[in-house]
């Protein structure tokens, strides 16, 4: 396992430079103490999400809600309630999901382009997948500079199962692709406010063609018909794929030769040093990277008593299947491997992991690191960038256990 | 996948004696009409179970609950909020969920019996499994001579993930398993009413030694603590077997040379002819046998359009992993291997299928049919019983599809 981690150049310095224990685990300040189980939420869950679990849920504003990542417990897909909301654009009405099977779609970029509905679609193919979904923002809570937006901590993240119809058996029935796409484009079916130009706020985003083989148009998640909240009746889902490119009330899908013109796809959700604007140089927040974290104990549990411990918590390889996940209990000096908890359920998925240690009085810094089959592993320290996308960090995942 | 499947003597008869589809399809009469998602709740969730999704769900009392086939999707785990309820007796007071960790539990039949609480069984270990539970009595009302019981349809049944505390580590730290002990018994923590021979009414079960492996004593379902419907803050999981072996709120785990002297041991839970009471020589409720069933489309559907079209379900193989699916259209007269949906969930665990047909407008009797890894196969009938347990004939859930 360890010959599967990257080097990381910071560690290494540290070590070289005789920096201790104290010089390793320099953890960001944070605007929390903790995860806290019994943290309130900061705000009232909105009408269209009022069924989620208010107590599982940090309500950053109407239109973003993350789990607590102590409520993020060890099952194998994340509860529908428990998965975290982040809009674009308000949604729209509820009554787009009062008849589902007719919510029109456009189809174009294909032999035969159309516009077909829901119901249509589903004769034409059925597929499931279990993925991770993430919101690029994910951690963007440790960055110091505090960007702009939301300050997701880890719950801006779940793991559920899709179920839809396959993009690749669309395009079959429709001719095939024309040639000369280069992307799949979806675009969403929000209001877009009037004497605004649409291209600055609609949500459309382009994913590259080499996905089509695992694009899939969504109805149901987790075995339920898509609740408005996760873009029902039907959202594209890209496997891999951060959450903006799942694209909610999918009302067109195209397969077009250049990328969306819209700002979220031009400029929005790109990479840049900080201070620097996002721009179409810039590389897109297309790929979900590998990740970890523990979710259980957690500095808010009651106290943990000294002897055999189990150290739990989830793992996912990002755009390339999870291989291994080792947990440190000394901030990242010695690491030893954790076992995978339940089913494999697949490429994209996450997957719960433990390890048992004996622990005497103390505190300890517990990290957690994955590395995924391409050879990625979570570097030590967050990768800076302007808006703080793309945290996966193992440093600033990592909690202190105090055992008695 | 043909040869799999054993002998229906039932069906070869028919066959022989010249007996055409009409002779083969002969569907018993149920007292309802279809599997009707817009059909009303016969009586309104009870307190404890208030938090379940009420449209998707048929109270038939305030201890049991079930399922309606049409909501059960395509998830790759049942939704706790549409997960089946049966309680032997009214459960206990809501005040046994509220400090889970000071659970108490005695376990005995050990090197070192010992009386512990749930807080200290987390120490001990960690494990997590996706299984089918189902009630021994689902498909009860298909039985034509109306055995007492709920008369549940499909819906008595769940996949589902526990985590837990693997039973073998906790025997390991409490010095083995007595010799001489033959099942693993479990004691179900709800009051017995006064004036009552305890044995006559408490659940308690007992399940072979052999299982030792696979059993756990679970405090989480799909992620979220088990909530005191289904048998939170403790319960006793035995993978593979039928639910009420899965002691609710278990409050003493012992290793026992004889099985529970409890009524719900000797003589219920036991298969006998009609007619005919059970009795401790009857084959106990134990294993889940291998079953399946169509979940899309169904005929609650709106109308169902010719051309292609996907038909899925749920298939599971019980005690054994499951081998195989096959879907017919014409009643049980010819059968064609569907696919897997989705990820392998494990040797507990149900999964999704789908097989695409052309179909012209017309009626179709579609019939779906499992076989394990055993070899055991569903029948086409039902065997009758005293209680109507263990239906796993194909015929009783086929279902009539209209076709325009």
């Amino acid at each position: 396992m360890h010959d599967l981690m990257l080097q990381d150049p910071t560690r290494r310095k540290a070590l070289l430079t005789g920096g201790g224990l104290a010089t390793l685990v320099t953890v960001p300040e944070i605007a929390w103490a903790d995860t806290g189980r019994n943290e309130p939420a900061a705000k009232a869950l909105p009408a269209y999400a009022s069924w989620k679990d208010a107590d599982a849920m940090i309500v950053h504003s109407a239109n973003t809600m993350e789990l607590k990542r102590d409520h993020m417990g060890l099952g194998s897909v994340t509860p529908t309630n428990h998965l975290y909301v982040r809009n674009n654009l308000n949604p729209p009405s509820e009554d787009i999901v009062k008849d589902r099977d007719a919510w029109e779609i456009e189809i174009s970029g294909v032999g035969k382009p159309i516009r077909t509905t829901l119901g249509e679609l589903k004769h034409l193919g059925l597929t499931s997948v279990t993925m991770v979904l993430q919101c690029s923002g994910n951690g963007r809570g440790y960055f110091p500079h505090k960007p702009s937006g939301s300050k997701w901590r880890e719950g801006a993240a779940g793991c559920v199962t899709f179920t839809g119809v396959p993009v690749k058996a669309v395009v079959e029935a429709l001719g095939g692709v024309v040639s000369g796409a280069n992307y799949i484009t979806g675009t969403g079916g929000e209001q877009i406010p009037d004497g605004i130009d649409p291209k600055t706020v609609m949500v459309e985003r382009s994913v590259p063609i080499k996905e089509l083989d695992h694009v899939l148009l969504a109805w149901e998640i987790n075995g339920e018909p898509l609740p408005l909240a996760h873009g029902g009746p039907l959202r594209m889902i890209v496997p891999g794929y951060m959450g903006v490119n799942n694209i909610k009330y999918v009302k067109h899908l195209a397969f077009t030769a250049e990328q969306s013109p819209a700002k979220i796809q031009q400029s929005s959700y790109r990479l840049t040093p900080v201070g620097v604007k996002g721009n179409p140089d810039a590389p897109s927040m297309w790929t979900v990277p590998v990740n970890s974290w523990l979710t259980m104990p957690l500095p808010s549990d009651s106290a943990i008593k000294a002897g055999r411990v189990q150290l739990a918590g989830v793992a996912f390889g990002g755009a390339h299947p999870i291989k291994g996940i080792e947990v440190s209990i000394d901030g990242g000096q010695t690491w030893q491997a954790a076992q995978w908890l339940g089913a494999d359920m697949g490429p994209f998925a996450w997957r719960n992991f433990v390890l048992a240690v004996d622990l005497k009085p103390g505190k300890y810094r517990v990290a957690t690191r994955a590395a995924n089959v391409q050879g990625e592993a979570q570097p030590r320290e967050r990768v800076e960038n302007e808006r703080g996308y793309n945290n996966n960090s193992w440093l600033d995942r990592s909690v202190e256990l105090v055992v008695a």
